[in-house]
């Protein structure tokens, strides 16, 4: 195949893409099938000396063949063989899968015989990094695939996917381009330096590198949708002992995941669980009801429930209408000294039980919802408020076809900004071509790394041992 | 495909191999790749509905196609299919293998896809069902299947894999087509019943029936072994407490898996761990010392070891050489009331600290191997010893060819076995033809249940039902 420009950087690292790799690919465990996976050079050359049937050799790509596996005289099993040949695979190499009975017994002695016969156990997301390596994919499309295998709802999964399938990488390859064209000039500039000529027009260049900017920016601002999206909202209920924080989760929950009782300070410890509203997944932190007491356990707990409350991305204020006023409500929630950024929604509990002056007071506040918990009044209209959130946050602005979900990319794309900037404020300023150029190749080099452009050892090696093996 | 004597047999019952049916193939979990599979008249058809790619209905068999599922307008992921045409296939019928990311969302999508296109779930073990249905496989190599799932030592794996491959049911069908032309001939003299003919010549038909009888017999003899390599050898190890259980236990393990302190008593939960030696799997059973005991839950640990011992196939009886005598150690064991069958094996621990008096009188009694588990002075001699009470029962007579490891196929063979007797006792007493071909019939019935030319729906059900999903 042409070599691609990964390959030619490939070509520094210290790689063996000449080794035949071999992995489990299916999880472990006992099941009907379980698929052994090779790549590399070798593939098709082992897995013939070990499978009798007919020989792979002579076999065209993308075909199945029944056969069984022998370890000299022993036959281990009776397999399928999928044939793919290079580059028509997934790691652009010679793929051999052997479809064995899903045994942990079988799967040991087969990867055993194909280790006798020259084949080596693949790194953790070595296939995947292989499909990099030789172009299939670039850096931030392979990330997607481990995204995609840990997703589980349905926009992240249609995010990843997304990604995985090149959406986000169409865009900064876009967003590259243009800049590559603009350094071009720029360094064409420095080439006949002495002469003092302008190649890049510099007036039509800062419209360029504010278009582009504003791009790295919205990528930037889906970041916090994405991270959402990925990780979930850290969703806190807090309030004081006996509000109704345990009976709450439990309504949102749908189970009784708490333990529920009539005596305050029974939640100590922390409890999470998740529950998915239209994909997104909001991680609920039960906490121990705020107020001073003596016992030790309890005290232990509130201390906890206040560095949660800190650590939140959304804190639920619940409070008691029949034993809050409107004042004390304020009070309350100003001592969380919550940060800049988290919101605070403040819910008031006990609605069946309240008499209208209880009431009215809240029903003019802004960001708060009443309810009751108990017989589940009003915990849908909960639901639609904590999914508002984050839907003002993000997507309804950006739009889901380019959402970055990746810390990684995001850091990449604020350096990128930040180079951007320096470009920006040394063209107003008329700073030299020779700052100019250095700053461009930064923001390059940024954006480079996020699509593989631009890559090492170590970045890769940390990206792809966060796979799982036989991925 | 031909219509075998089993589809013959199916078509009594209210099984709907006109269904197309679905499942998760590989393990659940995370993983690199995970197999959906469907089989049946309309495999084909619905995966065509759902995947953008080559159409699959134009395609040959034994192919891989690349594409994506899609519902509606959505992509759900990028695939692989592997397309089989029956009878070319593991069912003999239509089979489509979809290699999807190793994700459970993912899974739970594409598996509620397929349903709304017409597939329905497959029960357990159903695809290995419908191969039997279709006569791709007879009873007993679909049931040798879930066996070699399950195997987890090389000789459990072996004797599985060569059921499923036929040689179980190669004798036995070899067997039942010599009874079959013995039962025609008495079926015929029957229809000549008034001229009192005899077109089966008795003598040598006895000859036969003592022939076949004593297959018979061989193949119930190799369950013993069978068992003990499907199941494992129970192996309690009893003694005085402080004779070292806990100690030797470890080194048969080469782990710290019992807690070893030099207070007596210490164990008192019976502990079980395996290990396997040459393929054989002894399920080694630590037990609480035995002797008089005011510590109540010590006591109960005494009362379950004299249960436990009732129960092993092998007890291995410790005590220390260095504080035992002969005529004590002898009162011990037969203190023990071993069921009759149930080996004992004398072993003298502490050799490394016992006085050549004290360990003379015990290297004249059989059946004892003296060693120190301490520094682990003998504990090879003892796996030997072990492994050899074992072999000595069976593989060395029986050959590893044809051992029977189902209880089922065991219960069917001794049936099989009376009936046989009746037939022989019948011939020997010139007792009725009528007699004699109803013996023979029932003979030819418990052997036919064996590999399923006999079956119902119960045990078909009964069968199946302990498969996981997705076989």
């Amino acid at each position: 195949m042409a070599p691609s420009f990964q390959t030619a950087v490939a070509a520094d690292l210290p790689l063996s893409l000449s080794d035949t790799i071999v992995a489990l690919s299916t999880p472990p465990g006992a099941g009907a099938i379980a698929l052994v996976r090779l790549s590399g050079p070798q593939a098709i050359a082992i897995t013939d000396e070990v499978f009798a049937g007919k020989r792979l050799a002579e076999q065209p790509g993308h075909t199945l063949h029944y056969g069984t596996l022998r370890d000299g005289a022993q036959v281990l099993d009776e397999v399928v063989v999928s044939l793919y040949r290079g580059p028509h695979s997934y790691t652009r190499e010679d793929v051999v899968e052997i479809s064995t009975h899903g045994s942990d017994y079988i799967v040991r002695q087969v990867l055993a015989l194909l280790l006798r016969h020259g084949a080596r156990l693949a790194e953790a997301g070595e296939f995947t990094k292989r499909a990099f390596l030789h172009g299939a994919l670039d850096l931030a499309q392979a990330e997607a695939v481990a995204d995609l295998i840990a997703a589980d709802s349905a926009l992240s999964h249609q995010v990843a996917l997304r990604q995985m399938r090149g959406g986000f990488s169409r865009e900064l390859r876009e967003l590259r381009g243009q800049l590559v064209h603009f350094a071009a000039l720029l360094e064409l500039e420095l080439d006949f330096g002495e002469e003092d000529v302008e190649f890049a027009d510099r007036t039509g260049l800062v419209v360029l590198l504010q278009e582009v900017q504003a791009l790295v920016r919205r990528l930037l601002r889906s970041f916090e949708l994405g991270n959402v999206i990925k990780n979930g909202v850290t969703t806190v209920i807090a309030g004081r002992p006996n509000a109704g924080k345990s009976t709450l989760l439990n309504a949102l929950l749908n189970e009784d995941r708490a333990i529920v009782s009539e005596i305050a300070g029974t939640t100590r410890d922390l409890i999470e669980d998740e529950v998915s509203i239209e994909g997104i997944r909001f991680r609920f932190v039960d906490t121990a009801g705020l107020r001073d007491t003596t016992d030790v356990v309890e005290a232990l707990g509130v201390e906890r429930t206040r560095q949660r409350v800190q650590q939140a991305a959304l804190v639920v204020y619940l409070f008691d209408i029949t034993t809050t006023s409107l004042a004390e409500l304020q009070a309350e929630i100003e001592s969380l000294n919550l940060p800049a950024g988290v919101g605070v929604l403040a819910v008031g509990n006990k609605l069946d039980l309240a008499s209208e002056d209880q009431t009215t007071p809240f029903q003019a506040r802004p960001d708060t919802l009443l309810l009751a918990a108990g017989p589940g009044i009003g915990i849908e209209e909960l639901r639609a408020s904590l999914l508002a959130r984050v839907r003002l946050d993000g997507l309804d602005q950006t739009g889901a076809s380019t959402i970055v979900t990746n810390l990684r990319h995001a850091r990449s794309l604020e350096q990128a900004d930040r180079h951007l900037d320096a470009v920006l404020v040394g063209l107003s300023t008329n700073g030299g071509t020779e700052l100019l150029a250095a700053d461009l190749r930064h923001a390059l080099g940024a954006l480079g790394q996020i699509t593989g452009e631009i890559s090492s050892d170590d970045l890769l090696t940390s990206i792809f041992t966060q796979f799982c093996i036989g991925k």
